[in-house]
């Protein structure tokens, strides 16, 4: 029988009547001639509950024990599932990471799966028994308890379907799919029926909170169709995979990121390893940097522009200063009222045209641009954050979105 | 170093509070040249906040998922008190049962200890570190978890310290120690330096609830001293050893049982074989028989008395009294109205008096015997239970145990 992977989130395991429909929706999945095999989230807030009790014990909580701590969360849920389907007459079992055989290096709070021994999942499958696994940990060599850190429970969906060969991975959370564009922004906004691999991994980067890239990126490795869906109704999801697929001329989405400041070091002398002396320091202080831009340099003397999180400018600035000031820079300038907004589509690819359409659709909306920056199947702007609203309206409009 | 094994019940690491006590209780411990394993219960009623969250997804939980769920209380406990003691700047590490060795069978819910690899508790203790054992369960051969039932994490703790060779078995809870009797009802009650296996099994039968029989008979068969205390001060407990002790020639505690019911059946033919057609039939539909007495017979007809829990009355006469009209008996009596009262210590062995004693004691406060059992360090009045509290003052007081 085909295997068929599902994740369920934590609000989809809430509470005792959501997590009898997830089993319900895993027995539909069962009849329809699949072997099922579920990942779970911890529910609602529990995670966030153990860490509340965690710093109240201490302020600097041990990070192999808060991975333990931490990991019974998903346990919980994962054995309330398995007795919901036993009481709807099917076998089933609850396994731990470790019992799943998802073997992870020793970084606690941010471990990476190194390989999945998937013989207890196969043999409980062979036997016709429906497998919930506990998301979002782990075990080392050593035998203890990881966790996978952000997007943990999706990373452990996949990888279990790209481990078991499954036909697909369909992770449920209170999430119908991909839009066009945030609907809360701009209602007419529609559900995609697919995406790229690539495009979702520029969605995930450029304001899309709905999955974490880390997923997307272990699906596109491995190429495992990842279906995006709600676990409260039975619309229609959005299938992230990558091909064969036509090649779309076209606009897939717009996203918006309202978390972006800009600093600009004025009069930077132009010569080697100017960018390294800036951006090592910055790298080692733990300060993420996004867009770098510089100018064309006028008698060697040139502006670096780049941009991080509103929450990281302080610290950036701490390090660059001293920086700027050593090389002769003439001043450290600094705009936090900025967002990026972004227009996306592998159709984009080697087709002009889409550059120029989107500038002029921020022109005629008397928009300002200050910044660009371009990949393969994305094109950025950034702009006064006042603006970014309306140049998402106007750009879905543009590129007819709303007609999807 | 010497090993002391240390085991904390849900009171005792309640709150973060508590549980920062704990660790101060382990780290002075350490302090005076021991290595230190502590056994954690779940916090407060994080058990009955499990169960209640399984019955709310079915009736009837399946017995391994409903271990896996329980087992995660402990978990948390233990990674708490493992983070309070990084805190204060102590090596410690949690171990889940699994992880800490404990090997069980597959009585889910009641599983029994099969043996303990300690090489990963050793390995910890030899680096300086103190271990923290998640109690109450362990895992099976199958790598699947189970939970020990009953004074499970007591068991854990002295399964532990028999493995490791501890000089000693810590149990900390909200109870001080062992009295001569429940000092709520004899506010005179002593409380215990020391007391002997024996004495201590017969103690946690006859009605005291301090400490399940299980984890003593385990101290009894391996030689562990185990010394109960109290979590929250520093007076003296009761150490449970077997000796070399000193034979004392008197009585050590009184205890009271008021959940005892009477079935009599009149007029039992007195021939091989009636006993076992009676208690077989009531063994196998899981009635828990006490004490059975039959008086001499005459003319070939007897009485065969026996005592059940009040709540399974009703259970042993739908058993019995089909049988007693089948051989002919003549009705069958039933008494909810009883107390068990009786005097417990190692002293009373091969030593005449007590016996006497004690019933003369009864009898001059005019209460009547109804039936009489012994082991060789027990005596047992069987009384109505209007008298039991009475009987338990006047034994108290006439074998001066006011005065120790």
């Amino acid at each position: 029988m085909p295997v068929v992977v599902q994740k369920y989130g934590g609000t989809s395991v809430g509470n005792a009547e959501r997590i009898r429909n997830v089993a319900r929706r895993i027995i539909a999945t069962k009849n329809n001639g699949n072997d099922v095999v579920a990942v779970v989230s911890a529910m609602g807030d529990t995670t966030d509950d153990l860490i509340k009790l965690a710093y109240q014990i201490t302020d600097q909580p041990n990070a192999r024990e808060l991975d333990v701590l931490l990991s019974t969360g998903e346990i919980v849920a994962s054995t309330l599932l398995a007795m919901a389907l036993k009481n709807f007459g099917y076998e089933a079992i609850s396994l731990s990471g470790a019992q799943a055989g998802i073997h992870t290096d020793a970084n606690y709070s941010h471990a990476r799966i190194v390989n999945i021994d998937a013989s207890r999942i196969m043999q409980e499958i062979h036997n016709g028994t429906i497998v919930i696994v506990a998301g979002f940990q782990g075990i080392t060599k050593d035998s203890d308890t990881t966790t996978l850190g952000r997007g943990g429970s999706d990373t452990t969906a996949v990888a279990l379907a790209a481990s078991l060969g499954a036909k697909v991975c369909e992770r449920y959370t209170d999430v119908e799919g991909i839009f066009t564009t945030d609907p809360r922004l701009v209602p007419e906004a529609s559900k995609l029926k697919e995406v790229s691999y690539e495009e979702m991994l520029e969605l995930t980067t450029y304001g899309s909170k709905v999955m974490h890239p880390r997923a997307v990126e272990l699906g596109q490795i491995y190429n495992v169709p990842i279906l995006v869906a709600s676990s409260f109704n039975d619309h229609h999801g959005t299938l992230i995979h990558g091909g064969p697929m036509e090649i779309r001329n076209k606009v897939t989405a717009i996203t918006q990121d309202m978390d972006v400041a800009k600093i600009t070091i004025l009069g930077v002398p132009d010569k080697p390893g100017v960018a390294a002396s800036i951006f090592e320091p910055l790298a080692k202080a733990g300060v993420s940097v996004d867009t770098i831009v510089q100018n064309a340099s006028i008698q060697n003397i040139a502006d670096l522009t780049f941009t991080v999180a509103k929450g990281e400018t302080e610290k950036a600035l701490i390090v660059v200063r001293p920086i700027a000031e050593n090389m002769g820079a003439r001043e450290c300038a600094v705009d936090t009222k900025l967002a990026k907004v972004s227009i996306i589509g592998s159709g984009m690819q080697n087709t002009p045209g889409y550059a120029s359409s989107m500038f002029s659709t921020l022109f005629a909306a008397g928009i300002n641009i200050q910044l660009i920056t371009t990949s393969e199947i994305r094109i950025t702007v950034i702009i006064a954050d006042d603006n970014a609203d309306e140049a998402v309206k106007a750009l879905h409009k543009a590129f007819e979105l709303d007609l999807i």
